[in-house]
């Protein structure tokens, strides 16, 4: 398979490769780096001067992962999406503390040491903020990092919050527990104590490392699976309950209102989705084979499927996953395509293991309404490939 | 289970609670955070004041990583290991290029972009220096990083080996490839064309992004499951022969002497190996239960089971390994172990899907003489636990 064009060499291969290279140098590269010695080693490394991939804040209370630059299924853990309602806030270590109380036997204080002293498990799991959708506008200058940066994947180890029930004793009665955070919004979630049996854990490692401060050092919960402003930072206190304690992140947000007047609560699984990361805007295409590839996740397991449309939706054919697909973590898709010039409009689509398919713009709004669209907002979308090479997103009417 | 006695809390919980945090914070986190306004989201996030892991230079040409630091199985791509022979060099990857010529049809010269644009590969696997053994002086005061820090463990990303070698027509008599850095040292090895066949990459990601300077940037050869040095960095050339060159790097140098005179040399596999990385020198344990853990892994697939001592190899107890175990990819295991309070050996066997067990030091010794310990020397270690908690490594005879 001839993926594209190159000059074949004669004689002469090494000079003209070499000789190639010697007229294209940055400023602070050498012509010949095997004639310079090189840098030592250092106690850190740093990311090559030429690769500058960074999050986008939007405004002081989130930044996006830019996927457009990123490989594989991890996501470096100084490029993982923000999301906070009073800030990042600096927690000494040697001070920190979570207590669990309410419905328990055996109401405890656990210091991060009594944390790490349990048994820990490490799992690869995305992230995602309920509200990462930012197609909604106009605009079609949007990179991947603009419509869907606030997800991410890293692999998080921590303490399972089983054991720590088991541990203070949580009563058959607590079905709801409150996890509260120490950062300035103190923010407050009520999560159902079945999540806590199936897969939630206490978090202090992220990507091989102690958790990163605006990650939720040194400890947060983590739900996996679900939307991310469950998974409480800077996590402090748990308390167990026979009932929601209808803070106001689960009631005045965080809610997504529907048709009918009435609004949808405790909607914490995030649905399958997928995102093409390249070909994606700003790049530009030139004619020839091109792997079209991106990330596909859901909240409910593993993904099963990711089809992949060139033409708008009119034609799907199966993407590749990349192996192994781990259970709530992003899944890179790969689809080898021939651009033979015309326009095109690229989309994929996501299955997963319980049969659930990504759904079109028109289905979400038909199942839920327009006026639900905000968070939990995961539709098949569209990258256009106009005929001289320029990749934009194709917006389109959200009613 | 209980792990450990903690304070039982009566009614004045939080009270108890964050009066004790209030006592003990450092200087730069406030009594309070959660009083505090925090931090606004950034571009690029960096580790939490408090933590600082670092590799350790050896001299300008090498840096371990430090796995005492370290949870699961990722390696945060600035900790990952160093090894170089000329130090690490600047490369402007506009300017890029790979060779491929020798026994082939069609020489070409690959651009970045060139090899970006065929279908990519992301795989987790570790590499290990072939010299990364540590443990062979009188010290008892060395860390895991010390005794084992050349491995590390990163999802690589990248063209496959062979997808390049069926565009440029490899014939069919080509056996060996060399594979040239572009460093000043030129590192050179010879490597066996089936390798290519097998599992080799030409890997230009690493963890989510870019491959860093001390990796390859902007492409690296890759050998899943082989010796660090034979993974050749920077690489710019390959030649295709019907045999190897028997170049500087695998004469004098990375080859093993034999107790009969002779020397094995392409020696490129490296055997299964495991090492607790807690607890261990320095950590100072306090009585109760302890989660003993740290990582095995081998070049020859999957690690089967890892087996752990507390009594300097009498008895030995299956670990728990983390799931998904990756081929050829460091792994968890976990031992949950009750320390009363005597003196212990900690020790960790690691056996993979082939059926190799690590060696005893005795084992190594009968099996290729002393003379060869140097590279490829995967003995079973142990931690020696003193009765007054301390934790330090258990020196042996070598010879």
């Amino acid at each position: 398979m001839k993926v594209s064009r190159r000059a074949l060499l004669t004689g002469a291969a090494g000079v003209v490769a070499f000789g190639k290279a010697a007229t294209a140098q940055a400023p602070q590269a050498p012509p010949d780096p095997s004639r310079v010695r090189g840098k030592p080693s250092k106690a850190l490394g740093q990311r090559a001067a030429s690769e500058k991939p960074l999050r986008q804040p939007r405004g002081v209370t989130s930044s996006g992962t830019p996927h457009q630059d990123l490989y594989g299924t991890i996501t470096p853990a100084d490029l993982h999406f923000e999301r906070h309602h009073g800030g990042v806030p600096e927690i000494d270590p040697a001070s920190y503390s979570l207590l669990i109380h309410g419905m328990v036997e055996r109401p405890t204080v656990f210091t991060l040491a009594d944390l790490k002293r349990f048994p820990a498990v490490s799992r690869v799991h995305f992230l995602e903020c309920s509200g990462n959708f930012g197609g909604r506008g106009a605009a079609t200058d949007i990179t991947p990092q603009q419509l869907a940066g606030l997800t991410s994947t890293s692999e998080w180890t921590g303490v399972a919050l089983a054991t720590l029930f088991r541990e203070v004793g949580v009563r058959p009665q607590a079905t709801w527990f409150l996890a509260e955070g120490q950062d300035a919004a103190r923010l407050t979630r009520s999560i159902p104590v079945a999540k806590a049996h199936d897969d939630a854990l206490i978090a202090y490692g992220q990507n091989g490392e102690a958790i990163r401060p605006e990650q939720g050092y040194p400890a947060r919960l983590f739900l996996p699976g679900w939307e991310g402003n469950a998974s409480v930072k800077w996590l402090r206190r748990i308390e167990l309950s026979d009932r929601p304690f209808m803070t106001r992140e689960e009631t005045s947000k965080y809610t997504d209102p529907m048709a009918d007047g009435t609004a949808r609560i405790f909607s914490f699984l995030m649905d399958a989705r997928s995102l093409v990361t390249y070909p994606a805007y700003p790049v530009t295409l030139t004619r020839g084979w091109v792997e079209i590839n991106g990330i596909a996740w859901t909240g409910s397991g593993k993904i099963r499927r990711v089809d992949v449309s060139t033409d708008g939706g009119t034609t799907w054919a199966q993407a590749k996953l990349q192996e192994p697909v781990l259970s709530k973590a992003h899944t890179r898709f790969r689809h080898l395509w021939n651009w033979t010039g015309g326009e095109a409009v690229i989309m994929s689509r996501a299955v997963d293991e319980t049969g659930y398919v990504q759904p079109t713009r028109e289905t979400l709004i038909a199942s839920r309404g327009v006026s639900s669209v905000g968070y939990h907002t995961n539709p098949i979308t569209g990258w256009l490939v106009r005929p001289d090479g320029t990749v934009v997103y194709r917006t389109e009417a959200w009613g």
